[in-house]
């Protein structure tokens, strides 16, 4: 197995080489901006490494790494279009730099080029990659809806909120994993392994998320914390915190208008008095388990397995 | 070869017949909305009359079609955003009916489902089909983008408007003909005639609208006439009357704030005044021509080349 640094030098690599037509400038600029991101690139490191686990040349999956790479910063693009953000990973977003009819028409583009990369040189592996691929967007929408839905409802329940995050955010994990696995012709056991092992990391890694939004160190997230709080969004923490409110006082904070630093911190007081803070990170702990024995039992070169079993570890305690 | 009618009826049973998830219903309903849409189904009875004429049963390209009618459906949604429309044909656009949100997501969830209905029984002609539908789709972003680019720009040619009609609207009349023949398995010479046919169609299609919403008959085209002129739209009859001013009396109006009806009337006068109406029916004409000798002396059934030409001929009086 290649180590996730030559993971990384290959996917930015092909970024690099990524040969977009000059005009019209308006369309395409904004592509090679959103691709310029920076970001841990852990979709594609899970399609590179998922194909050589599986027995192929990560060079040889390169295409379908960077497909879904490309779906999901268009699906960044577009979602920073919904949710009105105007920076990303410290960068103002494309329909602040541009506009926001910019970053429909590019987002829609990168849609398109994602797909058109996935095909390349595919050859027989085509039809069962654009099935994952195109099943995967499908839910990734359906999350992103779910999202949007959450934010005028009071009564979403934890098992609603996972199932968001699963659309949302997880099942493209798999998916990537999945693609590595197809495109390297894997049998269906193991393409399952591996779909099922980058789902569970993948609700791990949202329920950090959440859980760094609040209890994390601003310098290290390197985002600022209690966006979440101040935004009164339906995480995790804050679904199960309402479910405990039983004096109203959790919903008097969320409500107060003036100082945001003095609700931040009454939150979060609320949110560890009842335990949120440890039971989530429990409930983190237990899909990244679940993620470990995805891998652990499957039919895959040990050295594989200890390639995803320590991506999973490290996981547990990520702190950006 | 089957009738323009049978073909709608293909179309309208096959659209009736797509079952879309129920839930989140913020995300499925707007698609069926859009689809609902009437119009003209001219894209996907290209795809099947291309697909019939090169030996294959229309309804074994039923998938295909649609794939195409709802790629067009999607970009119409995002372009009705961008251009900030309000109605689409006599409705609400979904921008309106919903918001701005829906019409992305729904819009991104379109053009998923259109790559997905696509390689739906498409067996060993999917890569050659993807690879036609996604360069297609490119087209229409570079051209959706020229055309906004021109909205700022008062040195627009009409070489270059010429163009961005292509790839905004011609290349996808064209692309659901080459979908339609490559579904049945034709060769390139049959596929080029018929993309050629669909594109120099879309050419005269396009140039008719403009043609019509200056010239028309607003009980007979379906909406009011001198919109573009009031907008001050870069279209062809505009971009030739710019070139011909010489004294300066067609940016004076175009620069009036007031009256909308005497300007519609002023701009018009001096695009008759100009001889610009008939040299504008004088070059959809020629693209019709030009569209009719691509199928003339194809290697097609005497009874397909005789619908093509029927249905091009019945676009050169078109006035809806």
């Amino acid at each position: 197995m290649h180590s996730r640094e030559q993971y990384l030098d290959l996917i930015h690599d092909a970024i690099k080489a990524l040969e977009l037509p000059k005009n019209p400038a308006g369309l395409y600029r904004p592509i090679t901006y959103a691709l310029d991101c920076g970001g841990k690139r852990l979709r594609p490191t899970l399609a590179l490494a998922a194909a050589e686990a599986c027995g192929l040349a990560p060079e040889l999956a390169i295409n379908q790494a960077l497909a879904v790479e490309i779906f999901h910063n268009f699906t960044l693009l577009h979602d920073d279009v919904m949710d009105k953000a105007d920076m990303r990973r410290g960068r103002p977003t494309v329909h602040v730099k541009w506009d926001e009819n910019t970053a429909i028409l590019s987002g829609d583009a990168m849609l398109t080029l994602s797909t058109i990369i996935l095909a390349e040189n595919a050859g027989e592996t085509l039809p069962k990659l654009l099935a994952m691929f195109n099943k995967t967007a499908m839910e990734v929408y359906e999350g992103q809806q779910f999202d949007m839905d959450f934010e005028s409802r009071e009564d979403v329940t934890t098992d609603e909120y996972m199932r968001m995050i699963s659309l949302k955010t997880s099942v493209l994990l798999g998916g990537a994993c999945a693609i590595g696995a197809l495109r390297a012709g894997a049998n269906e056991e193991r393409v399952k392994a591996l779909y099922d092992f980058g789902h569970m990391l993948g609700l791990a890694f949202q329920l950090r998320d959440d859980w760094l939004d609040t209890f994390g160190d601003t310098a290290i997230f390197g985002k600022s914390i209690g966006g979440d709080i101040l935004n009164a969004k339906k995480t995790w923490l804050l679904i199960n915190a309402l479910e405990g409110d039983k004096t109203g006082d959790l919903r008097r904070w969320l409500a107060e208008d003036g100082d945001p630093e003095g609700r931040i911190a009454a939150v979060t007081a609320i949110y560890r008095r009842l335990g949120l803070d440890k039971a989530c990170l429990r409930l983190i702990d237990s899909y990244i388990n679940r993620a470990i024995d995805a891998v652990k039992t499957a039919d895959l070169p040990a050295e594989a397995r200890e390639f995803f079993i320590e991506l999973a570890e490290q996981s547990r305690e990520r702190s950006n």
